[in-house]
């Protein structure tokens, strides 16, 4: 089992990701991306979608119309843990491929 | 521009749909759907955003890994209209397609 990042691991990796913000009292991290429209919006969820059920660790997510807010938190360890780190870093990488095209 | 449906319009759509209740003020219907996992969750996500995307009307929508809660809503009239209640019904066939897989 994953285990939860003490506060100076999670403000290091944090530190290293773009625009995530500490929620839940730290204990998840959340991002809104925002995109042309609904058929962007929803091609990023849907390489998100593979990228975490290859990773079996899964975004809480909404979306209205263009806009795409992810919530990250592992629920099994209590908070955030490197799984999350590692899909957020999986995540900007596809929001920047997406934006480049 | 499509208008919104009168409380007793609204009224008697709402009755045809299942499981679908009013919320913000009467002017959005909102239902929550259960998977197996992830990848059914994600599958009826998808065929929604390519019906969503057809009919030019999106919903408003989260995920938390099995679980997928839909509010329908239309904001240019202020309220619910005829196509919140068309966008229902095609959310409807698409999940008993999906329970009876």
């Amino acid at each position: 089992m994953v285990e939860r990042l003490a506060p100076d691991q999670r403000d290091a990796e944090l530190a290293r990701l773009h625009g995530w913000k500490l929620e839940r009292n730290g204990d998840a991290i959340v991002k809104t991306f925002q995109f042309k429209d609904f058929s962007e919006a929803f091609a990023f969820m849907t390489r998100i979608a593979l990228a975490a059920e290859k990773a079996n660790h899964h975004p809480e997510w909404s979306n209205v119309w263009n806009k795409v807010t992810i919530a990250l938190t592992t629920h099994s360890a209590g908070g955030l843990t490197a799984k999350d780190i590692a899909l957020a870093a999986g995540i900007e990488k596809i929001a920047a491929a997406q934006d480049r095209s």
